[in-house]
């Protein structure tokens, strides 16, 4: 990892450009719902692109198990959003844990009005987990269980391991 | 200015958000002139938030002429996009100047498809010029006059004067 990476942006910037995206979703779609999906599927776009460089940069070696892999969730959001989460609420089955953020930078400054009061609205972070972690044939369940905009004392995601993806193996090799 | 600013993510999380903002409005509107209408307009919201957070940290002074507005465009450039544009080709009258950056951070991995040839891509820079500088009692009009995805060698925002604006003086007070 670069310690003096040259490619960042201000998190307000970062920000309000997010929420005229959110904004845009709620004048297209009739309900929430629907908003919500669509950041999903934003977000698992951005992901399987982002893995790429994020493997170029954090060269963080391969995950044997769920721990790896949520350690390296941690330092992602590290990287990218300049926030360090917590892990934690492990399953008893250890196939669940939870990503803790004591503040979203995503949704500062940001308010919900009453009618969107169902809308997740940094949900295309759950979208981003799901996308990269697919790419690296690792298929998860990901979504908001606390978020502080709904008056949780901090914003919280669960993700939950699915399974395994087989490489897609080229036809003749072993 | 704070040296060590907290509050920064990664360019490419940037990058692939706001080409997730300019792909749903490709989606929403029938023509590209629509899309830089709005991206303009949004633009405009940000930079009139924006303002504010460039005057409470880069504490810039007053502006007696646009030469020293265009002095504090192109510190703004740096603090939120981590980039240091060229400020030139100043007009006669001294009216106009252009901001130029070699390269585009907000442009970066994206290739316009063919039907898009008109949109120009990154005009939510000239949306925040304009509402910064209106916040600031200073009309002005921003637009590209080159743009790397469109082939050119750099991306050129072209900044026009227009009126100063008056402070809206409170009735009673003199």
């Amino acid at each position: 990892m670069r310690a003096n990476d040259p490619k960042k942006v201000s998190g307000e910037l970062f920000t309000l450009t997010y929420g005229s995206l959110v904004a845009q979703l709620l004048k297209d779609y009739e309900n929430v719902d629907d908003v919500n999906r669509q950041l999903e599927r934003m977000g698992y776009n951005i992901g399987m692109r982002l893995i790429e460089d994020f493997l170029a940069r954090a060269n963080p070696g391969r995950c044997y198990d769920l721990r790896d892999t949520a350690d390296k969730i941690q330092q992602a959001f590290k990287l990218y959003l300049g926030v360090s989460p917590s892990i934690g609420s492990w399953s008893p089955g250890g196939d669940e844990f939870s990503v803790v953020m004591e503040t979203n930078p995503m949704a500062e400054f940001v308010e919900l009005p009453e009618h969107c009061l169902g809308l997740r609205y940094s949900n295309i972070l759950t979208g981003v987990i799901r996308g990269a972690c697919e790419m690296v044939q690792l298929e998860v369940m990901a979504w908001f269980i606390a978020d502080q905009l709904k008056g949780d004392n901090m914003t919280e995601i669960r993700v939950k391991f699915v399974k395994r993806l087989e490489d897609a193996i080229p036809a003749g090799e072993d």
